[in-house]
């Protein structure tokens, strides 16, 4: 087990305890004195090449959604079962997370904020409402779903893209690379939940932003790596972009001296949009060993042709 | 028509002009030269006394859904109807308002926002979710119903307090003064969005938010009148309240001196939070003439026996 270090590491022996007695726990520093023994591995980011020297290895547990960290492993067994974390809290925290960022977006929370870090009572005109601000969602997996009924219950028009066509009631959907300027165009305010594959490296560049609407906000929920920094900031310098909220970067933590960070039309948040507790995560896999155990189906498995 | 000074008269008067072409348009300032010719007023805060002096007056309208400033003036001819904007697009913004309120609350924004001054990479583990977090309305009107119905769609548990009963779809509903400590006890986040009578003076002080469950958090969006600062600070302080958001003040603007503005637990912001637009508001004013000059009764009428 390697996620969240040793100290950690206490708290998931304690959740497991609780739910499946029968599971022995190794810290990861153990575990590698004696591979052979493991069944199990559950990750964020291994140490390149161990998981290949567990010879009783049965299936790999990413700690998060996205299981980038694992698949950067250059000797990754691929024929042992990824499986992907899927929590149902975590993707309720994504949609909470989503709205706030969008509200943040409409009622120009970082203008306020900056105001209240000058105690000056800036008063402004009405903005927006919501049903003016179309939300383009890029990435309509669980957590694109639970954030486009969200959006809609707020009142914002959604739409949608994904790489094969989805069916959402109430949110028009758009698919494939074909597709791709057009749904841009009518995205008033951006949000990117790709997961991290080669083909979102840098999806989020000067030549996208371009093609939002003059105005348009950005939503940067992914990964760092599908953002393109300095063409984001220039977008925001020229106007083209009228504010973003970015809780991705690469690298993290974002360097103290990034521009970004005392950009008048940026928030930064620090990774942090959607985080399942320990507790959530250990059910959702001592359910998931369950299940393997009694020859089921494992849930949420990474497929490595496409990517997640 | 007093409403926004010189500058917005004009904006008023482009608005009036393509509703009702009828409709003569004077300055308060010019109106207070000939008071004998005004049939209709348009105010926020007139001068004491002045509407006394209007022989033709049919009818008052408040420019906002609050009317404090216009029943204030101690020579106000009770006898003429008094009209409170009550437009949707306004009651559409406060509860988008108050999801963000909510949303920042639930993600400590403040938090963010301070380690975003500081350029701090300011990492933190898992808050509740709104499923864990029920919130506690003030006032049923109509702002508080469709904060209600938008909060409900994020996930928090509603709850809501009315000085007479009301029934609220999905929203445990507490009505009068006996069942305000009960109401108290169960919001983990309190709004208050009453209108400002002299019962609801000051009705959020140490008494009442001593009933809030320890590490609440606290939402002012009706008025200032209604809130003992020094209380909010001294809750804030002693961590019974967690956080708040705070747009509405007395005095109006807060002072640049306040303690509240550098308070690591409040977001403070302009009274913003339910702008109608001059054109959005002129719709409502417009169709309500029309409907009076038909002989149809007004809507939205202020009572002034329970004041609002």
């Amino acid at each position: 087990m390697k996620s969240g270090g040793r100290a950690g590491f206490a708290e998931w022996r304690d959740c497991f305890a609780t739910l499946d007695p029968g599971l022995e726990l190794r810290y990861w520093d153990e575990a590698l004195l004696a591979p052979e023994a493991i069944d199990y591995a559950l990750l964020w980011d291994p140490d390149p090449g161990m998981l290949a020297r567990m010879p009783r290895l049965q299936v790999i547990f990413g700690s998060g959604a996205g299981v980038d960290g694992i698949t950067a492993d250059p000797e990754l067994p691929r024929h042992i079962p990824l499986v992907r974390a899927s929590i149902p809290e975590a993707t309720q925290r994504m949609g909470e997370f989503c709205c706030w960022a969008a509200l943040s977006l409409l009622k120009d929370a970082r203008r306020m904020a900056l105001a209240q870090a000058a105690r000056r009572w800036d008063y402004f005109e009405p903005e927006a409402r919501a049903q003016q601000r179309t939300v383009g969602i890029l990435g309509l997996g669980n957590m694109g779903l639970r954030s486009a009924e969200m959006l809609r219950a707020i009142g914002f028009p959604v739409i949608g893209w994904s790489r094969t066509p989805k069916v959402v009631p109430g949110v028009e959907s758009y698919a494939g690379a074909a597709a791709l300027d057009a749904f841009l165009a009518h995205s008033d305010i951006l949000v990117c939940l790709l997961p991290a594959t080669p083909e979102t490296r840098h999806i989020i560049r000067a030549e996208t932003l371009a093609k939002l609407p003059q105005g348009a906000g950005y939503i940067g929920l992914g990964r760092g790596m599908q953002q393109t920094l300095e063409d984001i900031v220039a977008a925001l310098d020229s106007g083209h972009l009228s504010g973003v909220v970015l809780d991705v970067f690469e690298p993290e933590p974002l360097p103290a001296d990034h521009p970004l960070w005392a950009h008048p039309k940026a928030i930064v948040t620090p990774h942090v949009a959607s985080l399942p507790t320990r507790a959530e995560r250990a059910t959702f896999i001592a359910a998931a060993i369950a299940a393997h155990e009694r020859g089921e189906t494992l849930p949420n498995l990474y497929d490595h042709a496409r990517g997640y």
